[in-house]
């Protein structure tokens, strides 16, 4: 699907970046893309109402404010590589945190680079000689965004590990001036907007990508004191961001609902025991791709599973049954999945499950910890959390308002429509 | 559609009364169903996880939890009048406050009992001889939900005007001990409820049925301190209910979402202005059914409008173009739109236009007064906002939990699956 070049056309009436069969412009001014993680448009709408975020408030008024529909899963990991490779997961292949090797029966980890089929913008934009950061929240994204990539690349979480050879920088601590944050805290993610400052004050990237983490937004809805605490932090920051002159593009991995019951627990539809219920076998298997090492604030409980199916199994049959469950949006066998979903088929099990807006899924309950949840359950992964705000601090006459707008259109919109 | 009897069926073995083609047991004790105006289910997670609705938190776990879907459009009277009647807007005919008479080219307001097309529930209660109360918040609903009933119907907005002979009662406010509530008010609901909670010490009422208003959901977000209040008042009387020997069946009219910008101000799709840009001219008329008296804190924007065309344009058309637009959910031509969401195919325009959760649906700006609104608008009508719940302090083990439940299927659960 990609042909042999990635990189800079070289042409003198302009120079355009080709990735993944997109082509951008060259930034003329320094541009930041920012993926705020979870979040849903009505934590900045309630923010911006409460007085709390001037500079996004200009900004709307002034720039790009658009909504936008996310990739599927409504995950971190396949939205990240979505927005830095400007192309779905059917084609870059990071459907989700996990999949499940069939040869061996191992679940699979996909944060390794050798999972991703397609190079980077920022690898290719670095590979152009352009100066390039990238600053993540958690660690488990960095390789990840960080593949090929000629530049800077650090996470929050290991900000004191960041070594000159394999990150790009060294001493970050004392370049942001602040103490390593704990991985469960509104302070991961301002570490991340601290340290772009601080990098685009002393380095000046071309581009830079800042991704943050979730962890508020899984706990506070939008419109509540801690939310729009956390917004108004983030808005001081991209104010002293456009200060530098920079081109500030703001999208969003996924959205946040609450999935609970009326009773306030938890909605999990547990599907490991939901197929020996309806299978009356135990030879299926469950992957939920939200799993990952962090899973204290949503005990690994999302909108999306997939289903490995022994092979004299219906996936037809399960999905219809599945239909009937209430709480389930949709159940697909991979096929119809891959093509109306785009993703990548064999990166996916023989069904594809997502859950509607009030409800998760799990596997069995003993599987889950939900020891660490201290407030009501609020999750992602479905359909209801595809909308995600796309927002640039520079007028875009040409855009076309009215087509369907994805995150991943992101350095489009910045680099090619921003004026 | 109707058969020319409705009322009690007095067969030796079990009493039963025919309402609308469905059958439903005559009260073992006496029964509430309470309608909460704009009960999004989060409001009720949110109050429960705070602590705040003990009586709810126990009757989840012991009795009936569902989610339902209410009638759409996801309006008031609308959905009162399929509550009391057991059946949809198709059958009933109430699709909303207003229609256009096309003869004489008025909107005709569907306030009064002459546009009802078939009987209610209370009514044919009463005449079966049962003891049968309504309170409602509004005094709007009053003549609808009263009609033809043998009992008590009285509004808290007018609680002061309720005479025997015509509203089965007098001095309720005596009788509650309440002042005469603002219509504008957390207070106009409480006046409900305190009121249902005096009529089952002193009359003991069979049937009673209690209908609130949607003051504090249309300003206040599930989980803030507000929304947690009221949802305590609502407890507290409901327990008394309970204490009183009542079976209680409580569901909603609708929910309700923020409708907003990301810049906290109304997103609205102005629809008039937009028929004028689309045709070229001032001959299509928009019908908003949320239209009232009482619009104060949502300005008539919902979520749900119809609009009526010159006979020389096509429905297909601007349904096709409307469907291109951000923010529209769906546009449907007369026939699809009242086949596909029980509509009156006479009631409703040629085209009917749902918006999505986030967008409300208005005329032209200057015919929406938002001096009114002092928080950012938070509305319903569409598709977003028709899940409901349907709960009931009894368990009912018989029910099928996957079915597609309705809120107007409350009385059913009520009576004939309670135990």
């Amino acid at each position: 699907m990609f042909g042999p070049y990635h990189g800079r056309m070289n042409t003198p009436a302009s120079a355009l970046l080709l990735v993944n069969q997109r082509a951008y412009k060259m930034p003329a001014q320094p541009t930041v893309v920012v993926c705020v993680d979870g979040c849903e448009p009505d934590y900045l709408a309630q923010a911006v109402a409460a007085g709390r975020m001037p500079w996004l408030q200009r900004t709307l008024a002034d720039g790009v404010a658009l909504r936008a529909d996310c990739a599927l899963p409504s995950f971190t990991n396949p939205n990240n590589l979505s927005i830095v490779t400007g192309v779905p997961p059917e084609v870059h292949g990071i459907s989700g945190n996990y999949f499940l090797d069939r040869t061996s029966g191992q679940a699979v980890m996909m944060n390794d680079p050798q999972w991703l089929r397609c190079p980077t913008l920022l690898a290719e934009a670095s590979r152009a000689g352009l100066v390039v950061a990238v600053v993540t929240a958690k660690d488990k994204l960095r390789t990840l965004l960080g593949h090929g990539l000629q530049g800077i690349c650090f996470s929050a979480e290991c900000a004191d590990a960041a070594r000159l050879a394999t990150h790009g920088i060294a001493d970050v601590l004392d370049l942001v001036g602040r103490p390593l944050p704990s991985v469960y805290s509104a302070e991961l993610s301002e570490f991340v907007f601290a340290a772009g400052v601080r990098l685009m004050q002393t380095r000046r990237p071309d581009l830079m990508y800042l991704s943050t983490t979730d962890y508020v937004q899984h706990k506070h809805a939008p419109g509540t004191p801690q939310a729009n605490d956390f917004y108004a932090m983030l808005d001081g920051y991209m104010a002293q961001l456009e200060a530098l002159g920079c081109v500030i593009a703001l999208t969003a991995d996924h959205g946040m609902h609450a999935k609970t019951r009326m009773d306030g627990t938890p909605q999990v539809i547990y599907l490991t025991d939901w197929l020996h219920d309806f299978l009356q076998r135990d030879d299926a298997r469950v992957i939920l791709p939200i799993t990952d090492p962090y899973v204290v604030h949503h005990g690994a409980l999302g909108s999306f599973a997939t289903l490995y199916l022994p092979a004299d199994v219906s996936a037809n049959a399960v999905c219809e049954a599945l239909r009937q469950e209430p709480g389930i949006d949709s159940a697909l066998p991979r096929d119809l999945a891959a093509g109306t979903l785009q993703l990548p088929a064999d990166r996916i099990g023989d069904v594809v499950v997502l859950a509607d807006r009030f409800t998760v899924l799990g596997t069995t309950p003993a599987a889950h910890d939900l020891s660490g949840l201290d407030a009501p359950l609020r999750s992602h992964g479905g359909r209801g959390e595809q909308t995600v705000p796309l927002i640039v601090n520079r007028p875009a006459p040409l855009l076309d308002r009215k087509r369907r707008w994805r995150n991943f259109d992101v350095f489009d919109v910045a680099l090619n429509y921003a004026q």
